[in-house]
């Protein structure tokens, strides 16, 4: 039950965003127990995004929100990881790129909560 | 003060849009204290979405966001209702639809916190 | 590490992003410690949005997102003048404002977690 929601300022092209879809299904394993199988991502790309008051770098904002708790080491694996795959994917500098955190409590699926 | 909102990767219409609208305001009753006088709902359709790494079938994310706190019973019963509300209206399966809680301590309206 | 992320159901022009975001750059410094030098800002124009079950005004939801805590008092002040903001630059009512907050605990920059 984790979903990483991915919001940048460039466009993503169709092929690109399989790909960066792919490489996060692997980079989620980083937090034990979660993997592609139980794993939602959203792209929205082209979005009016600012980072230090401009908007005439390529910037990133990552949410991810997991069911449950992470150690810090896993959630450090994960920034590292997606960091790198926007970095690679996107040309997208790892200085503007934030990576946040949602430990959640209360997760519905197929009609019922966990 | 509650809000929920939808991401989902099929195409909402108006009228449907304004079906679910309704209906998750009546929803919201099942969390004590909370009704539509004072929800905040949002759509967002045909949304670049992947669930276990496909975006074959129809798919759902829905955030609900509410000021303090609810019994594990009330959030149960929310889910079981808008995991109704989205398959009946918008054909989602059950098996493709999340809904993730959050619970607010701090929140703001007409220009000061409750 | 703070981020705010406005969704509004009106049109926002270029030149008016440009002096809200500013203005929100200047507000973050309400919370100690936080300054345009670290904020990401986003914007959603036009977006599907009800609040108490109509969408005929103009209504705005704000998330603000920040690594740590702050005191009810910064929290309050912060609403204030992001309600005010809105106001007058976007001629929304602050009876159709809700301002959010999220503590957040795990943060990540530059490929690692603060």
């Amino acid at each position: 039950m984790p979903c990483i929601q991915t919001k940048v300022n460039v466009k993503i092209s169709e092929e690109k965003e399989e790909v960066i879809k792919s490489k996060l299904g692997k980079a989620i394993e980083l937090i034990p127990g979660k993997s592609e199988s139980w794993l939602m991502v959203s792209f929205e790309d082209e979005c009016k995004l600012y980072f230090k008051g401009s908007k005439d770098d390529k910037i990133a904002f990552v949410e991810v929100k997991i069911f449950g708790k992470a150690s810090d080491k896993a959630y450090d694996d994960l920034t590292a990881a997606i960091t790198d795959i926007l970095h690679e994917e996107l040309d997208i500098s790892p200085l503007n790129i934030y990576v946040k955190y949602e430990e959640v409590d209360h997760w519905g699926w197929n009609g019922s909560n966990f």
